[in-house]
């Protein structure tokens, strides 16, 4: 990591720790920036920051990759702190779930064009616990990151956004922010909202019989409500789509069961399955 | 086990295996019936039962117990097939993970009144793996089984079908059938479905950057579509509610994302996750 000697992470959290702990090791400095002083004081402790800061003024000037790490509806007005202070060559970038927004929040701050430091990317990884005290670079490891560059987005900078998340073990894939909302839509926040449901349908006496297939299936429910009600808010077109996609295969499963059509429900069940056994 | 001597288990997969070995194990002589020549052998090979048998004459009239572990839509034969075998006093019961139309056809074969010797049980343990080369008598340890007796059956006879499950390790609970039916379809068999349902609708792009969320909301769809053929086909009635339960849910989540409106969303999100903490 020749180009970057000084990563500024703002949300040192799950994600934002595990990012801190990886880049220590190979001798990267990184300051903390964050509003809560406990979560500020625990990423020091657990090693993930080498300093700790309640505002963007101290580390970002000495910065040559900032990142944001809080939740997504933050990001606009991050935008506007950092845009003063950030080095010439400098480069943002985002751990975030969502990009159409975000992309859209960066282009009114910096303007489209080469002078926007913002490229974005979504680290596809972490788990339910929340805060540095289960970070953990090995979250990583091997997990895929999405990148989402605009059209005129300078090749310098994105190589060098690609070759950070190369470095901290991750396979990285380029979309556009929209291909990617869509996508996420369908493979992620849709199951998060589904799992929600889910948890909330049974009455008390339901969840007495509940095992490990209800267990599973709502594990998603257990996310962080604050990060995900900026997820669904900041990608809501897609997120209707998916909602949309979901209620009519559940129409048509609905009138398999009742047509009782055995042949037809084995036939779903199988294609299903299939495609599971392929994927997972 | 004293008054369970010879048990009779008619499908021998990974729960029939299962409670073979456990029987085995406490010195109770096992008896395994099903349709392959292989599934049979695999049977006799990891131990899960002392003989086998392709048709139910050579054991049942020997039996204490038999229990059905086949597709739950094989029942209503294998209870012609057993009734005029059946030894006196001797009790039936399943691992079936549906009970209405179970208990419908056992009434229908041996009429009700307190000659019925069947009595419905849920163990609701498994995993996705299929045959008894994966059958572990731990499966059964610690996890529930939903009884479901009848109001005339005899208290001596689903004393010694309770006695059974917690001779295994399992916890029990009775329920009615239909109780039963219901509280399931709400938290197994409609997690199922939409596992199945969230598993088709990504297109193949989609899913090159689905990560380890959707792999868990979508662990159900790799289930054995034959046997889940039967648990949707058996119980159509709780099923097509419970989905239109959901599809209530998700309707409100669907106006509360076009809304934008981020207390209501993140209000909804806070209940499922104390919900989902609470009962995980």
């Amino acid at each position: 990591m020749a180009e970057i000697k000084h990563v500024t992470i703002i949300g040192v959290g799950l994600i934002g720790g595990s990012i801190g702990k990886a880049l220590r090791k190979s001798g990267v400095k990184v300051s903390g920036v964050g509003r809560r002083q406990s979560s500020l004081k625990t990423a020091l402790k657990v090693g993930a920051i080498d300093d700790a800061h309640f505002d963007c003024s101290e580390s970002v000037p000495q910065s040559d990759l900032v990142i944001l790490a809080t939740p997504v509806g933050t990001f606009e007005s991050y935008f506007r702190a950092i845009k003063p202070l950030l080095k010439r060559g400098a480069v943002v970038t985002d751990v975030g779930s969502t990009k159409g927004d975000v992309v859209r929040w960066a282009r009114k701050v910096w303007r489209s064009g080469k002078d926007n430091p913002f490229i974005g990317s979504h680290p596809m990884c972490g788990n339910e616990n929340k805060g540095s005290q289960y970070s953990d670079p090995a979250l990583l490891s091997g997990a895929l990151c999405i990148i989402t560059p605009l059209a005129n987005t300078p090749k310098a900078k994105l190589r060098r956004v690609v070759n950070f998340w190369k470095n901290l073990g991750m396979q990285t894939k380029q979309m556009t922010p929209a291909a990617h909302d869509l996508s996420v839509a369908r493979v992620s926040h849709l199951p998060h909202l589904i799992s929600t449901a889910l948890v909330l349908l049974p009455t008390d006496n339901d969840l007495e019989v509940a095992a490990t297939g209800f267990h599973d299936t709502t594990r998603l429910a257990g996310g962080d409500p604050e990060m995900w009600r900026d997820i669904i808010t900041t990608n809501r077109k897609s997120k209707n789509k998916a909602i949309d996609e979901l209620n009519t295969v559940s129409k048509k499963l609905r009138d398999l069961v009742s047509a009782g059509d055995e042949k037809a429900i084995e036939n779903f069940l199988i294609k299903a399955k299939t495609r599971r056994d392929d994927v997972c």
